[in-house]
């Protein structure tokens, strides 16, 4: 009926999360706009776009040929903590607490799916190790069973250098009450306890 | 971190239904496609925004001055039915059965909320009933509370002049078994029941 308003549907809802339910709504909230406000929000669209690259060391997403933790001088430059996308960096950063440097993957591995080691950034990670004073690599992957396939091939392929390779910690989440807690989590909880007195 | 990353979650966190978690996602999509693609859709963004107005008859969105059910000819202009907001129109339109004209009005009243009659086009609904050959407005509202009151408020403006004043039945939804009617649907249902011999 509206072709305009249609093609604005159609371009909403191939978003991903986005339904043609939820991108008829979310491009009539647009036409009740004011028009000044609809093109600052597709300019920030774009130019944010436009702007963003991928660091040249780490794969972080970056505004500059190196992102901001690359490019610092204050960070740990022997710690590299690999993590599976930019996102997570932003998570880690956000806790505050770590002081080294990151590699994205850009992915996990999944053979099912084609996700084999050359597609993600693992070649540049083993780069990394050869050229840099690097003494410890944390792998700073989720639980999901990709991501365990990711953790085991990265230890197989960096066990044989002379790095400190470490993982997070799997077991109690913080503020979780005992019986909210999955089995597999209590068990890997239990299996990684900690000496309390050491 | 990324200022320009955040300005942009920022930006879509400011749409409907989406939150903070949502809008990184979104963000973090579109930072993936290529750079052709965020402009294609940045550009149709907003240059569907500067096509679509308001239909100066019917206040449905439109292209023109006048909507293409206001401008066609193939319409029983004597039928009018007033509806919430112009997605009614689409959602009406779909259904392809009905031939007459339409009124959006833009909201419906809601005096808690600050809704008030002059803040809908219900003047200028008036104001078409003055001025054409109009025999029958129906009242096109959904069932909310909000859509009850305008429903009688527009009664009661309405109910003084010579046309016929409609609003659509209320009754069983096709393709629903009788067990999962709500009562309130159910009761309205008996009430306007049908003489099928008639």
């Amino acid at each position: 009926m509206l072709d305009s308003l249609e093609e604005l549907v159609g371009a909403l809802s191939k978003l991903p999360t986005i339904g043609r339910k939820s991108a008829w709504r979310l491009a009539l909230y647009l036409m009740e706009r004011p028009e000044s406000e609809v093109k600052h929000f597709a300019d920030t669209v774009f130019s944010v776009r436009q702007k963003i690259r991928r660091c040249d060391v780490c794969f972080n997403y970056s505004e500059n040929e190196m992102c901001t933790v690359c490019a610092s001088q204050a960070r740990d430059r022997s710690v590299i903590c690999v993590v599976e996308k930019p996102t997570d960096v932003f998570t880690i950063e956000k806790a505050g607490r770590y002081r080294g440097l990151y590699h994205v993957l850009g992915g996990l591995l999944s053979p099912l799916n084609g996700i084999t080691a050359e597609k993600l950034f693992i070649a540049q990670l083993v780069e990394r190790l050869h050229t840099n004073e690097i003494k410890e690599v944390i792998i700073g992957l989720g639980g999901s069973s990709d991501a365990e396939t990711t953790g085991l091939y990265l230890a197989k392929i960096l066990g044989g250098k002379k790095i400190k390779l470490t993982r997070f910690a799997r077991g109690l989440p913080a503020g979780l009450e005992l019986e909210y807690v999955d089995q597999l989590t209590l068990t890997q909880a239990l299996n990684e306890r900690i000496d309390i007195l050491s």
